[in-house]
């Protein structure tokens, strides 16, 4: 399992939940859209206080965005 | 809350509950102790990827270590 994919895939998943753009969610975090692109696409080895932004931005606990079992990466 | 306050607490929970020393832990991770005892203390921005090692080395998910709930870390 790749950590950072499923990170990516969970942020995007809760994305799409929301009916947010990339540009709308990189702009509640005071990010280029380009971060949240490459986040969603596991490229990112996100710290926790980005973990912590990132989950303000979507409304989400932190530890959700860790869920193996919402993303549905294949490890 | 301070998530890597959280996390830490949660860390240090876990390895106690292992009876595991932060010498041991760091062994199993390939990191100096100090590092450990910093990140114990909520003063580690953690990555990732050093989430992903540390769980591994605890034997618990990585959502688990960023669980509010577990950890008894005044907000």
């Amino acid at each position: 399992m790749d950590i950072r994919k499923v990170f990516g895939a969970n942020a995007r998943r809760f994305r799409l939940a929301l009916g947010l753009s990339q540009e709308a969610v990189a702009e509640r975090m005071g990010v280029d859209r380009a971060f949240v692109s490459s986040m969603e696409r596991g490229l990112q080895n996100a710290t926790l206080l980005t973990i912590w932004e990132i989950s303000q931005a979507l409304g989400v606990r932190p530890a959700d965005l860790l869920e193996e079992k919402f993303s549905k990466v294949r490890s």
